[in-house]
């Protein structure tokens, strides 16, 4: 396990990966590629966002993210999981930048497999990581370069499947992500609430966003990153 | 709270520190002083340690510290607390360097006040804390840059006394370690065992410094660092 600014490709080679962003990159990609997205374009800028959605026909191509929790002016839709329905986002594509969760995920990208996790999928991709032998590097995002209890929690809910269904070994930080899990086991939201990001969004209006991030396996859907896309595995 | 690797001038400055290094050099430093050691010279070489101590009398110093968990050669005495009775130190200064501790230390000097904590004392120094004004910034020396479970632990029984007797306001890690804190609460020796280091220690010989390190409160004492020196508050 660790954080997002941490990691380099020395790190992940030869290793899957899972880049965790609860609050809110990895819920957002997760429920956009349930609801019919075709694939998700992660770039670290706006600047790059703009530049990569100009590659798309008209029509075809969302453009998504933040800056400080709001979205980019410009932009079609921020962070908000809510915002990406079937309606918005079937048959399309969606270049997406986010402070840290798309920056997790370009740090990792030299890893063997990629997946992104977060609650709402974090059995789903638990499941996944049983079926293959390599190493897994839990990598969470955070604010900014700073823990966040969140991301602790979900790679803590991944830990302990793979250590119970898989016999995996933890490191003293899986381990203490695992007691964060246990602690809070069937209280999500209580450890959503104790988190500073959760409080943050409550107080700048995203407090469904909260909730429904909270929601503990509602996606079967195992995003995986290959040559700069994000799609269904 | 920080890994002693991450620590910056700029993290403690203005604030009260806490280097904690609970296997084992906060614990061996505590036990020397409690036992009658005058002052602890916390070097980060073997070299420098050799040098420090040629500009003491002789006898009147004791050369100490490990490298892989085993002492230095040509060391008088390694990082065990147990070789640290009064016999041995009683009137003497200390001249130390360990893997982690001493690092942890040097890295966090620029800090107001510099305590030193470990399971021993980890309330000792939480009450000094509480007379003081400032933030605070606990340092886990970890090993080798790596998260420990330890000494997140101990971080965790300080700032849960902080937060119920001072009411800190407290990050996301330092809530993390309070997790495992509470998890754990009144099993400190279990924890020792989860712990990867704590592992290694019972497998090179070291099974009863293991059990020693988890005694909660024994020390009443609290070494606060100054000037290249530690001595008792």
């Amino acid at each position: 396990v660790l954080i997002a600014q941490e990691v380099t490709r020395e790190h992940v080679l030869g290793k899957n990966a899972v880049v965790i962003d609860v609050l809110r990159a990895t819920s957002t990609i997760g429920t956009a590629l349930k609801n019919g997205c075709t694939a998700v374009f992660p770039v670290v800028s706006p600047e790059e966002a703009f530049e990569k959605a100009g590659t798309f026909d008209k029509g075809s191509c969302i453009l998504g993210g933040e800056r400080g929790g709001i979205k980019v002016p410009g932009f079609d839709t921020g962070n908000s999981p809510l915002e990406y329905s079937s309606d918005a986002v079937t048959g399309r594509s969606l270049v997406m930048t986010t402070t840290n969760g798309t920056l997790a995920i370009n740090n990792s990208s030299a890893a063997k497999h990629l997946f992104l996790a977060s609650l709402l999928n974090a059995s789903a991709v638990a499941k996944a990581l049983l079926k293959l032998p390599e190493d897994v590097m839990l990598v969470c995002s955070g604010t900014e370069g700073i823990f966040t209890i969140e991301d602790a929690y979900c790679a803590g809910m991944i830990a302990h499947i793979l250590k119970t269904e898989g016999k995996a070994q933890l490191t003293d930080m899986a381990e203490a992500c695992r007691i964060i899990y246990e602690m809070y086991l069937g209280r999500p939201l209580d450890l959503l609430y104790l988190a500073t990001h959760g409080q943050k969004l409550n107080r700048i209006g995203f407090a469904d966003d909260v909730v429904y991030c909270s929601q503990t396996d509602l996606l079967d859907v195992v995003p995986v990153y290959e040559n700069g896309r994000i799609t269904k595995l």
